[in-house]
């Protein structure tokens, strides 16, 4: 009666979690970022300014692609910042979102298609994907990022036309993909004719990474997705595109469908690109969520909780409870604490992996929520 | 090599227009608002009270479906104004826009289907169904709105999914549906199993019109599309969608996949809705813009160019120049004029067809205007 997308379509479980997060003391499950780190005053003036400047201009229908002064501030003062190295070739458009270009570049490529995704992925972004595709193939990650050696043992077999990763902080899994990784993958694209969408939204929190994937792409291979959700505030909805003009200026006539990105949030987040408040906030919070992370970390260690990667950015470590996760987050959330069970960032595997996240709870919070954790494993049978 | 949507979209007819409009002097073209009637004050103050009072709170993600706070405001105080009866089984969810709207509920219900719409009907919005339909048949329109005789017989023989319609200030055709087919829309619906898309941003400044289809909708066939790109601005882009729980649920889980609705412009577009704003804006609207269409009207009278529907209100008129409109839109364009030739409204015939707006030319333009037009249609062969 309804379409494939209708049809399959499910509340997410990360939403889920959220919910049921709301009703615990302590939140280790969110993916926002600290609202204590939120700038309100600084957004709050930027509203002003530009109302009082451009007037009723900053309230007209949106264009296609993007308003031409974003567009500009981000190829200017956001990319340099971002590392990324962007060709003749290339062009930038305003999305609603990282989300929301995820979604666009779904909506552009993908009819049943195959694509590959790390394992684990983030389930929201993904399923803008998944949603549209045949067959989705799971290439594992280690402290380094996604395994391009078990990538290309795939590729060998099976032709793809997407790969789906996150370079930096990953989401769930805390790594960043090491440099010649990021070199293999463009090279792999090429030889194997597909295209990356690199997903790259904790970058300009993520203290010193390697370049962008998009960097090191010579062959119009990369399609990269930014956002300003964790640099500034995720109700904005702002995020970019930028890859091979050919691809993308097709991507930002299918805007033209749900013409989703206001306005004057555009002309609020060139405002605070061009006058420094973006940029002046990037080190300060690195080291911000990096103080928090040590935190947990520490605090899990103490506790004997000890199978994790080692999360160098971002809000989420992925910790192996080595008992049924979906067990241990009903016995966490009747002792007041909240996370994220892991199952279904996973295409195989992760039954046992717990979310953490850093971003809604204080150092002592963080502290608490551990010794709940830890509780909740020991009554779990 | 990519998707059907990203192989078939194309750049919009109107968006064409619009940007070659930007060189012209005089622009009966656009589809926005008048700048002049946006509230710039009003939304400013809205913006600095929402940050004020919930700080960081109002820049969180959004949540699918929409935050609570506006929903209620639209179904306590905007439904009421827009003489919209809500049955107990129906729900409210928040889009980005109305345009947002239509492509969320063309990718929840439709897959290669058989689907009818007004001949002219909008085609950006109309966009969103008609790439994910294999056939669109056409309905023609009179000056009481849909054909709903014609309706009928096509219904007779072809089986559809979906019924899409604009019933007031119709862009761009100008009219209104009549009371008595809006109810017969809803038997048809109901006798012969389709939906009804109710399409309907212009009846907050439309003055004294019938209740919506969705009103007189006891079969849970119709599905309202609200806005408040006509009475506030366009660029915070909200709208919302009402309708059966079952259905609208669904399509609020499609929100997942993009996430694109301001958080801040919901709670600014709800303080605008609370403090009465938007109430005490409609009847003023109406008024102002009828008299803008009296003088387009009496403008083209005067000229001998008297092939044209009666618009009762909104933005448009559609007027037949008798000649091929994209030559006397070239020699317009030539003369300083924009408009939009309106055959891409048409699924058949509109060659000779021009929309022209009211919106952003004041009163000596649209005179002008006119006297352009009237010149441009002589000069063409």
């Amino acid at each position: 009666m309804v379409s494939r997308l209708g049809k399959e379509i499910e509340i997410s479980p990360v939403e889920l979690a959220s919910q049921l997060a709301k009703t615990a003391k302590i939140n280790l499950a969110s993916g926002s970022p600290d609202p204590k780190m939120i700038p309100v005053k600084e957004i709050q003036n930027a509203y002003s300014e530009v109302l009082d400047e451009l007037k009723e201009k900053s309230l007209f229908y949106p264009g296609a692609g993007g308003q031409k002064e974003l567009v500009e501030e981000i190829e200017k003062d956001y990319l340099p910042l971002l590392n990324l190295d962007k060709s003749q070739e290339d062009i930038t458009i305003v999305t609603s979102g990282a989300q929301h270009a995820m979604e666009l570049l779904g909506k552009y490529f993908l009819e049943n298609d195959v694509i590959a995704v790390e394992n684990p992925t983030f389930i929201e972004t993904f399923n803008a994907l998944k949603l549209r595709s045949s067959v989705v193939l799971p290439v594992d990650i280690d402290n380094q990022g996604i395994n391009t050696k078990e990538l290309e043992e795939i590729l060998k077999i099976v032709k793809i036309k997407l790969l789906y990763v996150i370079p930096n902080c990953h989401n769930p899994a805390g790594v960043n993909l090491e440099e010649s990784r990021r070199k293999e993958l463009v090279e792999l694209a090429e030889k194997y004719n597909f295209y990356i969408l690199e997903d790259d939204p904790y970058r300009p929190i993520a203290g010193c990474v390697p370049k962008p994937i998009k960097s090191f792409d010579k062959f119009d291979r990369v399609i990269y997705i930014g956002s300003f959700s964790k640099i500034l505030a995720p109700g904005l909805r702002i995020g970019f595109i930028v890859g091979n003009k050919k691809i993308v200026e097709k991507v930002s006539l299918l805007e033209q469908l749900d013409f989703s990105t206001s306005t004057i949030n555009q002309y609020v987040v060139a405002r605070l690109l061009k006058n420094g408040i973006i940029k002046s906030r990037m080190q300060g919070l690195y080291e911000y969520y990096s103080r928090k992370m040590k935190i947990l970390k520490d605090s899990l260690y103490d506790k004997g909780l000890r199978e994790f990667n080692d999360p160098k950015c971002g809000f989420f470590l992925l910790l192996d409870l080595k008992k049924d996760s979906w067990k241990v987050f009903q016995n966490a959330i009747s002792r007041g604490l909240s996370f994220v069970p892991a199952s279904p960032f996973f295409l195989r595997g992760g039954e046992t992996m717990a979310r953490l996240s850093i971003t809604m709870a204080n150092e002592e919070e963080i502290k608490e929520g551990v010794n709940i954790l830890k509780e909740s494993v020991d009554h779990t049978i």
